[in-house]
């Protein structure tokens, strides 16, 4: 169904500069999402920061990470992350692996994340830690082979969130803009409670809390909200640039053309984000209603 | 009276949008003002970031946050926060709620804000805590019930600031302007509190000096000031990006007109807030004569 | 002599909106100088936030800090600042007061601020602290008073910065770009040691070093390099939104003239910082060389 | 081979703005490269802040620090940083000298630099420090005289990082895009090892982990990536302003052209930056393959 696809194309391609331009996301890091209507594919951008991505950079890959269409673009080394998780759980629809700042600290000391403020009930629980070195030993700390993947799906378990130790996080969620917001909320969750134990002791939500707050943020009438400021936020900063005629070299990878005209459409499209973000199709209001609540 | 009720518009949405540029407001949290000639009336903007707000985006309703026209746009769940202290409060003309960074520690620690320089007397003297579990166990740390909006006026009692626990911040005002001012300075004092408690013991004004200190900035000719450079601040930024053409999809919800026309009306609007700001009807400077000085 | 006044109020507005742009002043917070011809009147911007401060902007006043020419516009509460450290201080070219967030935590916690690296030499030696409580009990926390001017003005003595408790700082200058230097250096060394001091025990310069350090940076090759990096910087910001158009309200006093009309000139002149700051008169760079080495 | 060498003076000119815009180099520091054809000479910029770099500014330099075409510009004070250590170092093609906010706190204090992230591996191993008491005794703690850069590049020995206390840090690379690379990474390294000591006990990177990590991120495929955010960024930023028509004073040297021509120049060719970094000569790409892995 091209229509869907082409749409799913452009939401990811906005969440990966969303997660950019609210600092979630930076050179490296990279979020994907289960094909719209294949369950056996996913959906992530070619090799490269977040911020630069748009429609045509997003590729289509097995679970197994190997892109359907044979490719001579350059692929993130760290695909096996997103494949893995989506072999593990179908239940979710779209995995984010990041380096935030706010949330570093956590995986460098194993300081246990926990819920602060009703927001952090993106946190979904717990959330557990895996060290590579467990059953690795020493490697150059990025998840790169199907057996580490499989490793770190183990270590996710059911959960919606992992840390990476002295590397970084990985979020899951069960739509694209689940996983968005879990990804901003966690670490906007992990700056306040890096704050807070800096001027007291922390109190944390109650499990009876968390579990309300995690079912009154994160439905359709929340992430609308969210989605509607950070595609607003997005398409201020975009439309700024975009006037100026910035380019980015070599970033728009859509096969037979040449890179001035790519790069032409890309200033196009930069400034259509937040149109595009507000079309939402019947097919995917109707999987968020059906998403399980917690 | 249309003049003054329009004029309130205006205003509403500028503090709207000066909250959000000064990092008080962002994805959530809103400000409201009483009705500028029915006291049994308060505007809040419907459902959305307070950076999206245009006067067309501001709603009237009952002290019992029902609509006063009906309406099939979204409405925020929590405003029984401003209702209930518009009712309790015959003195307090407008209310912020908002989870700023510099305030939340406090929120989560339960630690003491106090006034530790000139422009903390914004605090108001004490700030009292609120705790949902004391009378409603485990809640979605959402305040949308009537008993729970009673509750928490009940414990902002004759101040001017409460603290959500694990929540959030309620600031009140005799005015919009110092609503605003209040919101702003005391997240600046919290961020100092938090600063000076981390290189050595802090000191905070004697209640000689929180009392002169309120009363020399809370007055007409400081608010003029800091609505002067907030105003600017704000006109700045928007006229970067108006000039680009940055639309927020759906944010206008003025009845009858087409989402474009209501985009460029926006626009236009958008790249006025310096100029209407600076226009102070007569009717407003005497409200702000009569203020009772603390 | 006509042009250097001019000139003068052509850098003192400069300055005023580099140390907003640098985020040493805010909506408080001002700076002076010292009449470039007459030693017994000194220059300083109307009431209001410094990021808006245009030549037609500057007021002159004699040292007891009442205007030269009458005027109805409002003045700052707190000019005795800058009139009694003049009166003290003959060596002293220009004075600076704010409330930086770097600062007011030694301002609040009695710590001393100590040189931690090379720039820190900007401090100037011992950085004395006065407490309004000392002399005056309780009071709204600004100096308003001449006997407050006086007293302050004597704590600062023969130094270079003095930290008000409770308030926030004071610092002086030779000239208007050492006192703008001084301004930002010292707060960057505040900022450094607030770090340092969180991750370990800090070591400062000895006094040797301060010393040389003092003789190597508060020269006028450096003061110029550091002069053509702020002025670019600020062209840089100001060029963005003067195209787009920003105006603030009420901003622009040039006698006689419309509001519209002294707006297109202030945006006018908005655009041509960089290139009044670059031009350095004859007259004060004989100044700036006979400034006594420390 | 006058290609290589102008394609150079361009790389090294965004460089240079691509520190200052990372927020490594401020009003002070500078970045350095070695010829790309003679070893025995060196590029750096004229005297200045590095965000106004140009490639008519980049000067051309013995390894004892002179000029080869004879100039009336100014020149940096600390040119021996670079001199001593390509002259001790022949791996060495570019240098980097910076007093960044986030490591400075440990040249404050003395606290070890380490990897506590895989991108911490830019640290290089080992960071030592230079302490100019040492050998100097009371210094104004620049870096000017041979002996003193001599010294230095002693203390930095086979490393890639120097800590010098009360001062900065300086930066070793064994081509210009890796010293940028170690330059970045390794503030942030240090900014989030602050985060993580302010909240709990940090882990390192194991030494296995910290080669491995060391030899997967500084390849020319990492190097890219990077290389093509960073200068994306930077073209956003300048097509924004340079649209604008923002200019530095004085800050082309062109000989021979008038400010005005030189200033039109510069606008335009801030606006290519992007284009001028995508195009890798064979010649560079073919000395990146050459370099030796760690």
């Amino acid at each position: 169904m091209p229509d869907l696809l082409a749409e799913a194309r452009q939401d990811l391609a906005i969440a990966n500069r969303v997660l950019a331009n609210e600092g979630v996301l930076d050179a490296f890091g990279h979020i994907s999402m289960r094909h719209p209507t294949n369950p056996d594919r996913y959906l992530i951008s070619r090799y490269g920061a977040a911020e630069l991505m748009m429609p045509a950079d997003i590729l289509e890959l097995t679970l197994d990470s190997k892109p359907v269409v044979p490719t001579s673009g350059r692929l993130f080394s760290e695909l096996v992350i997103h494949g893995a998780i989506y072999q593990a759980r179908p239940d979710v629809h779209s995995v984010c692996h990041h380096h935030a700042v706010s949330v570093l600290p956590y995986c460098i000391t194993g300081v246990e994340l926990v819920p602060v403020m009703h927001l952090g009930a993106s946190l979904g629980g717990k959330v557990p830690f895996w060290d590579s070195r467990d059953e690795f030993g020493d490697t150059p700390l990025v998840v790169t082979k199907p057996e580490e993947g499989a490793s770190l799906a183990r270590a996710l378990g059911p959960h919606w969130m992992v840390l990476l130790r002295r590397h970084g996080a990985t979020l899951a969620g069960r739509s694209l803009r689940e996983c968005v917001f879990r990804s901003i909320y966690t670490s906007r969750n992990a700056e306040l409670q890096s704050r807070a134990m800096a001027i007291g002791s922390i109190s944390t939500l109650s499990d009876g809390e968390a579990e309300m707050c995690g079912s009154h943020s994160l439905t359709p009438r929340t992430l609308s909200r969210v989605w509607e400021y950070w595609t607003f936020r997005l398409a201020k900063v975009e439309a700024t640039t975009a006037g100026a005629g910035a380019k980015a070299p070599g970033a728009t990878k859509a096969p037979g053309k040449s890179p001035a005209k790519a790069s032409a459409r890309r200033s196009k499209a930069a400034a259509r984000p937040a149109k595009r973000a507000a079309a939402v199709p019947a097919g995917r209001a109707r999987k968020a209603k059906r998403a399980k609540k917690r």
